[in-house]
């Protein structure tokens, strides 16, 4: 029997989520987004940017952590590396600003896990794909999704512009029309998974 | 930075196609098909199902080796699992049987590789989910894709009613409609490895 490697997954109510300071959003639309990453792209070469699955259980079905910004746009918690930056580390910085409270009392220590997929964006434009499409010598961004395996219990605080949301794998199976094709590309991703469902 | 598995692809052309007597089809349609695997439900309980994903690389892009059945079918090489029967040894037979020329001379030993996603079905009908859907606690078919590193080169022998297609990743990726849920979401699942193009 090939092994399957085991993530824990908790109950909801095992967390406490608070709030803290808004987090400036640096661009007002998709199109001053796309135009700043070909900005950066010009000084500093191809984006890295990393993102976290968090799971938690409700009704023994797991769900995903999902930031949400306004009433359509969804995303994981992450974001761009700086320069050189190694990826855990960066994903560990990214997940404290998004996710964690200001302050080191309540700080999380974070576990980073499995890359879990690899999506690359051929040029400055939303499209993105699971490989580097044919004739791309220079893609513009590579956006790498990792497990973080979350702690049995421990305290959330969300900055006040964003909200967080546990949204279950039958919800964002098969649903890029509200989630794009990475997110809802997750529960295709997990089910190599033993996803335990602690109590 | 967290390590990516390698897997070496060879280019097509180090592989030799030949054909060999053609394999009966047990079903002439899908509802015989669903049929059948409720009658066999009945005796042996829920069906296990092994598929194998095999690369080979054309022009520095991955493929994967699909069978075609008439002219509109496609599926990877793999099968149903004999009752009992341990999931490498029984994707092994399958493999042999449905790649594999006959007779023990050019007899291929498989490698079987990590598990990549896993599918269940609920009920008698054509549908699968990456997860066990909520109030299923009976799913009536669970199927492992496994990956299958090929040598660098090797002979295939394909039953003469069957074709053998090498399908670039570009092509499967959001096309549900031509190779379903399963086979398209294969470009995601290979996107965590480090496809290592051998010339």
């Amino acid at each position: 029997m090939v092994v399957r490697p085991t993530i824990n997954v908790y109950p909801l109510e095992n967390y406490t989520f608070g709030s803290k300071e808004p987090r400036r959003e640096k661009d007002a639309s998709v199109a001053e987004r796309l135009h700043r990453m070909k900005d950066t792209y010009a000084t500093e070469g191809m984006r890295t940017s990393v993102d976290g699955i968090l799971l938690v259980q409700q009704h023994k079905h797991p769900h995903v952590l999902l930031l949400q910004i306004g009433n359509s746009f969804f995303k994981l918690p992450g974001g761009r590396l700086k320069p050189g930056e190694d990826e855990v580390a960066g994903l560990k910085r990214k997940l404290s600003s998004k996710l964690s409270p200001e302050g080191s009392a309540l700080k999380q220590e974070w576990e980073i896990g499995e890359c879990a997929e690899i999506w690359w964006r051929p040029h400055f434009e939303t499209n993105m794909y699971p490989y580097v499409p044919p004739h791309i010598s220079k893609p513009k961004e590579c956006k790498k999704l990792f497990l973080v395996p979350l702690p049995e219990k421990c305290f959330f605080a969300v900055p006040k512009n964003l909200k967080l949301l546990a949204v279950p794998l039958f919800e964002l199976y098969d649903n890029v029309q509200r989630y794009g094709p990475v997110i809802s590309s997750i529960p295709q991703q997990l089910s190599r998974f033993n996803l335990n469902m602690v109590n």
